[in-house]
């Protein structure tokens, strides 16, 4: 019997080599056998999977970003209400965030003049709003909320994140936690 | 008598030929035959001042980033005390600061993995840093503000743009500007 080949196991593994190698070396950096050395495979395997360098950022990118919606939907669960916790998932507080971090800022940087980027981008952007206003909604203080508070929040978290990925020192996790709590009691005033 | 360079001067219309070009085509589609033509003059002029892609990249992010600082400086001359106008000359509200935005976000992408492009972005914002908690300071109402003002300010203008550059249909002008405003009016508090 042949050997089954679990594809969709398989371009995970790529992607998360992806991301630790884009988190590392950037997106200039990063080659096709790098990805390979660290998914302990051959460079035709990762060209196998993705033809050029979008495809394999557009992975990682999906790899990054479908472990933060894990952790949210967890952290969701387990502490309804705790709206700054759930936010903090997305924050580059620690190692692993931080490398997703990287992983996206080096993906903005790629979308600028590059279309196909870009709308990935927005589609992924479309769902965290929708996912946002729906958890907003659910606050005790929602009727207080303006309009635009998804939006806030979302800047907010965005301004905090670049700037904590490129100036680690002056941003340990303590001080985004409070500026995001800051943020979010501004909201309920 | 031989015809005397102006070097700083053909050293600054390559820098923004440079930017141009980079908001154009991003990073990766830039080359220093777009910045030549774009310049309108020889791939070797751009590539005897500029050795590297790199290094073009950080020349146009200095043309961006000293046409944002003379018009801020600018705004704070002819409206004292108005911290939003101020501010707002770093939102990409126009054409203008879109592309310095675009040249930016670009910027952010090539300097993961990329320790000399990472210290050039430190020192700038050390620079914006200290020049905005010296304008922040001066307000009539800063007994009232907490100690990470500034960094606020900054996260909250670094976020919105970073939206409004990739969903340009989502963030015009009047929805930067509110969400800018209303984070200064929350610092008041």
């Amino acid at each position: 019997m042949p050997r089954v080949v679990d594809h969709d196991e398989r371009r995970r593994t790529l992607a998360l080599a992806a991301c630790a190698v884009i988190a590392r070396s950037g997106l200039a950096g990063a080659t096709m056998r790098d990805v390979a050395a660290e998914a302990g495979c051959t460079t035709g395997m990762v060209s196998h999977y993705f033809a050029d360098k979008d495809q394999l950022l557009v992975a990682a990118l999906g790899a990054a970003t479908s472990a933060v919606a894990q952790r949210i939907t967890r952290t969701a669960a387990e502490r309804p209400g705790d709206l700054v916790a759930v936010l903090a998932e997305s924050l580059p507080l620690d190692d692993v965030r931080r490398r997703e971090w990287r992983v996206w800022t080096a993906f903005w940087g790629a979308a600028v003049g590059n279309p196909a980027l870009a709308r990935e981008h927005a589609a992924r952007y479309a769902r965290w709003r929708g996912g946002l206003a729906t958890v907003l909604a659910e606050e005790p203080w929602a009727g207080a909320v303006h309009e635009d508070a998804a939006e806030t929040v979302m800047t907010a978290v965005d301004g905090i994140g670049l700037h904590a990925v490129f100036e680690p020192q002056l941003w340990p996790a303590e001080r985004q936690l409070a500026h995001l709590n800051r943020v979010v009691e501004a909201l309920k005033r």
